[in-house]
C-alpha cells in the first residue's frame, strides 16, 4: 500500500512521536479560512500557544489574528511552505477544491508528512478526492467537519467529527481538543463529512417534525409548554424539542424566544440537506423526507427567511408571516 | 354553565371525595375493549382490586378476564348500568361513537356522575364531541389515550395522556395508576388526543429520518453503531435513534434487532399519522412532512409491511426488500 | 333490488316518458344554493323556459331568481314539497347532509320519484350515503358535478359528470343540457363524484408541474412563450400549459395574465384535493404526489392566496412574492 | 464579441453557405455513441447519402453501421481529424466531458469551424462549459437533445430542442433533419438542454399524477377508459392519460398494455429528474413536486423496476407488487 508505505518511511525520517503534547507547540499551525467560524478556531489554537500562520481573503479577519500573535501568508501555498499542520475551514466544496488543488493552492507547495485538518462541511466524495491528492503530495488529510456552531468555536467547546486512520487521528487529535471539547473518530477518510452530512439530516427533519407538531398542538388547543414537556418525556423527544424548541417562549435560551436570531441559519440548513441529498442521489438511495425537508428550507430561504435561524420554520408554517 | 352546575349537583348528592383510595375499590369499574392494550389493562386493574365488569366483541377476550374474577356483561348498555368507573380501549373513532351513542351504548343507560375513561387513540374532535354527548346525559368523560404499546400495558406502565377538567382529572388518576406510572394532565377534553397524536406525529417522522440517515450513513461507509453513537450525542440525537433505532444489530432490544416484530406496527402507525392528517385538514394548517411520512407508512402498508414494526421503515428504503 | 322495484312501479304510476322535452317544462323545478355557480344555472334554467321554486340562505340572492319569474320557498323542505326535480349547488358534504337529511330538509318532505341533482363537488362516501337516504324516502339522487367554472355557469357551457343509473342519467339529461354543454355518464351513484375529484387531482398536480418547470425553464434563460410552445407540442403538454398557463404574459386570455383573478381559486383546488386526500385515505390507497400538492395549496391559502387563481402556485414559488 | 468574430472570419474564410443542401453530402459526418439511440440516428444520417466516419466503446455497434458503408476511427480525436459534422449521442454528463475534453477528445484535434451537434441529455451548466470549451477551440457546439424515443430514433422522427446561435442553428438543421421531424430553436447554447429538462419533468410529475388518479378512480368503482376519457375533454387532459396511459387496458399502444416493457424506462426517468433537480438546486430555485417525483422514480429503482417503462408507476402504487 502506498499509503502505508509512505508513512513508515515519515516515521523513520522524522524519528518523533507526534501524539507527545510537549512537541506539539513547536510545530507550525496553518489556518486558511477566518470567517465567522475559523477565526474563532484559530484564535483558540493561539491561545493554546501555537505558532499560527494565517490566511484568509479578508484582511481585515487576517488583522484580527496577527494583532494577537499569528503571522500572516500571501497564499495557501506560503501557509504551507510553512505549516507542518494546517486547518481550513471554507465555505463549501468548491472553496476546498480551490484552497487545496488551485495554482497557489496547498498542495502546490505543501511539507511532506504535513497534517491537513479540513474542518470545512462539504461532501464526502470531494473529502476523500482531494485526501487522495494530498496523499499523493505526500501529506495527510483528515476531514474534521465540527457542530456546536459559532458558540461552541468561541468557547472551544466545538465537537469534530474526523474521517482518517487511527494513526493519524491520534496525530491530529491534541490540534483539535485546542480547538473542541469532543473529538470523535467516525472511520475512514470521507466519513467525518458522512457523519456530519447525516447528523444534520436528522436535525433538519426533526426541526420541522417538531414545529409541525407544535403549531398543530397549539392551535388545537393546548399549552406549548406541556406540549413540549410531554415530547421530552415521552416516544417525541429530540434534541430539536428539547434543546432548541422551535416555538417563541418554551425555551428561554432557544433562538424562537429572540426573533429567531443567533443560531444556525436556514440558508445552512439548506445547504447541508443539499448535500445530503447530493450523496444519496451520487449513490442511487431514497431520500423522501430528506428531499422534501430540503425543499421546505429552499423555500423559507426563497421567501428571504435564510438568514434567520433553521427553527423559523415553525414560523413559516404560521399564517401572515 | 352547565358542566359546573352538574359537578356541584353531583357532589352534593353523593357526598364523598372521590380521590379517596379507600373508597375508590368500592366502585365498580367497567371495561369495554379488551384487546391486546385492553386485556391487559383490564387485567392489571383486577390485579389492583377493583370489582370488574366487563365487555367485548370476543368471547374468548372476555374469558380470560372473568376466569381471574371479571364479571361480564353482554352489551356496554349493560356494563353502564352497573359502573361508577367505565375504561374503554377501543380500535378508532367509530366504534368509541358506536359504544359510546349506539343503540346499546354506554350512554343510554349510564349513571348519573359515572366516570367515563377513553384510552382510545382517536381525532380530537370526536373526543370532544362524545364528552360532550356525555355530560349531557350526565356523566363526566376524560380522553386518556395511551403510549407505551402492549408491553407498557402488560407491566402497568403506561404513559396516560389526559384531556378534561382539573377535579375529574384528579378522580380519575387512582384508576389511571393501576394501569399506568406516568399520568399526564394536558388540559380541556380533547387535549390529551390532541397530545397522543402531536407526540406521534413527531415520532412517525423522526423514524424515517433517522432511518434514511442510518441508510445513507451504512452506504456510504460508516459503522452504524459509530454512526448512532454520533447521533444520540449530539443535534441528532432522539427516541427513534437512541432506544428504537432502526438498522438492525444497533440496539438488541429493538424490534430492528428481531425481524422488525413485536413493537408497534406500521398500520398503526399510519392510522396515528392519518389522525394528524385530519386534525391539521379540519383546521387548515399545513402539514408537509407529517403528509410526506404518513403516504411513506401507507405505502408500506400497501406493499405488505403494515404488521411489521414501524422502524421497517429502515428495511423498505433498502434495495430488493 | 329495492331500487329496480321502486323505479319500475314508478313508471307504471306516472306512464310518462320522462325525456321527452315537450313534458320537461311542465314540471316544477327546484333549486337550493344560489351562489356564484348555483345563481348562474338557476337562471339558465329559468331562460330555458322551466317552472322555478328557489331557496337560498341569502335573501339577496333568492331575490336576483324571483325577479326574473321564479318563485321562492322558505326552507329547503318547502322547496321538495312543490318540485319534480331539484338541483342543489352547495359549498360542501355538510351542507349537502344537512340541506338534505336536516329537520328541514329535501328528504323530509320528497315526492315519490322525485330527481334529486346535486351539482355539488362532495365526496363520492357523502355522495352515496345521501343517495342511498333519497331512494329509502322514494326519490332518485344522482350525483352531478360539474367543471366549467362560474363562467362556464354564466354561458351553460357546463360540464356534468354524472353518477347514477342509465334511465336516471336520461331523465336528468335535459336539465342539465339547459345548464352545460358536455353532459357525461361516468357510471354509478357516486361515480360522478369520483370523476371530479380524480380529474381535478390531475388537475392539481400538473399545474404545480407546469409552474415548476416554468419557473425554472425562465430562471435558466428560457424564452417562457418558446418553452410552453415546447411544451405543448411534446410530452408536457397539459391544459395547464396549453389554455391555462401559469406564467404571466405567455397566455393573454389566462388568470396569470391579469394578476390572477378570477378563475379557480387556490382555496378551492385546496377542498378538492382535500376530497381525493380523503378518499384514498378511506381506502389505504397511496396517494403521495397528491398530498404533496395539496399541502402545496393548503401553503397557499394559510399566506393569504387562498383567493388568487390556483396557478398563481407560479407566484408562490418565486422570491419576495 | 468573440463569438461574433470568429463566426465571421470563419465565413469569410470559408466562402460557403452551410445550409445549402447540395453541398451538406460532401461534408464528413463524424458520429460517436453508437447505442439504442445514436445507432438508430446514424443510421438514418447514412440513408440520406452523408459520409459517415463513426466511433464507440462497442465494436459491435460499429460494425453494424461499417456494414452499412460507414467508416471507423479509433478514437474520438481521430474522428475530429476528418469530421466537418460531429454528432454525439452519449448517457450522461461525465461522458459528455470525456468524449470532447478527454485525452484522445474531439477538441484535442478539431477542424476549425467545425459543427459539433450534441444530442445527449445532460444538464444546461455542463452543455454551456463544453461548448465554450469548443469554442475556444475554433468550434461551434450546439446542444441539441431529442425526445421521441428508440422509435423515434429509428424512424427518423426524433424532436431536436437546440440550443446555439440562430446561423448556428440553421446550418445545423439539414443534419438534424436527416434524424428528425421536429426541429425546434430554444434559445442560446444551454437552452435546449433546458426545454428538454423542463419538457421531463412536467411528464414526470403528470405520469405519476394520473397513475394516482387512475388508481383512485378505479378503486373507487369507475371503469378505467371512461375515467380517462372524461380526462382526455377536460382539465385533466395530458399526454400522460392520452397517448401513454399508465393504466393496463385503456390504450393498446401504450407500454401499461404490453407489461410495461420497451418505452422509457423508470431509471432514464430518474436520471432526467435528477437533472431538473440539480438545476434547480445550483440556482436555488424550490421544486417541491419535482423533488417528491425523482424520489418515487429513485423508489422504484431501488425496488427493482428501473429497466420498466416510467408509466409502471401505476404498478409500482399497487398492492402486492
Amino acid at each position: 500500500m502506498l499509503r502505508t508505505t509512505f508513512n513508515s518511511l515519515y516515521r523513520i525520517n522524522n524519528g518523533v512521536r507526534y501524539m507527545s503534547t510537549s512537541t506539539t507547540n513547536d510545530k507550525v499551525v496553518g489556518f486558511i479560512g477566518l470567517g465567522n467560524m475559523g477565526g474563532h478556531q484559530a484564535m483558540n489554537l493561539l491561545k493554546k500557544g501555537h505558532k499560527l500562520v494565517v490566511y484568509d481573503i479578508s484582511k481585515d479577519n487576517v488583522q484580527k489574528l496577527t494583532e494577537k500573535g499569528a503571522t500572516s501568508a500571501p497564499t495557501p501555498a506560503d501557509v504551507a511552505k510553512q505549516a507542518d499542520i494546517i486547518v481550513t475551514m471554507l465555505p463549501a466544496s468548491a472553496h476546498v477544491r480551490s484552497v487545496y488543488l488551485g495554482e497557489k493552492g496547498i498542495l502546490s507547495t505543501v511539507k511532506k508528512g504535513a497534517l491537513l485538518l479540513d474542518s470545512s462541511t462539504i461532501d464526502p466524495q470531494t473529502a476523500r478526492d482531494v485526501a487522495n491528492d494530498a496523499l499523493k503530495a505526500g501529506a495527510i488529510m483528515l476531514d474534521c467537519p465540527v457542530s456546536g456552531g459559532t458558540g461552541g468555536a468561541e468557547a472551544g467547546t466545538l465537537t469534530f467529527m474526523v474521517g482518517g486512520a487511527e494513526t493519524d487521528f491520534e496525530r491530529a487529535k491534541p490540534y483539535l481538543q485546542a480547538m473542541g471539547k469532543n473529538i470523535v473518530h467516525c472511520g475512514d477518510v470521507g466519513t467525518g463529512q458522512v457523519a456530519k452530512v447525516c447528523n444534520n439530516l436528522v436535525l433538519g427533519i426533526s426541526m420541522i417534525a417538531v414545529s409541525e407538531a407544535m403549531n398543530l398542538g397549539v392551535k388545537l388547543g393546548m399549552d406549548p409548554k406541556k406540549l413540549s414537556g410531554i415530547f421530552n418525556t415521552s416516544s417525541a423527544r429530540c434534541w430539536s424539542s428539547e434543546l432548541y424548541n422551535p416555538c417563541p417562549g418554551v425555551l428561554e435560551s432557544a433562538p424562537a424566544s429572540r426573533g429567531y436570531t443567533g443560531g444556525f441559519g436556514s440558508a445552512l440548513m439548506n445547504k447541508d440537506l443539499g448535500l445530503a441529498v447530493d450523496s444519496a442521489k451520487s449513490i442511487g438511495e431514497p431520500l423522501p423526507l430528506g428531499n422534501n425537508a430540503h425543499q421546505i428550507y429552499t423555500m423559507m430561504v426563497t421567501k428571504g427567511l435564510g438568514g434567520k435561524d433553521f427553527s423559523a420554520v415553525y414560523e413559516f408554517l404560521q399564517k401572515n408571516k
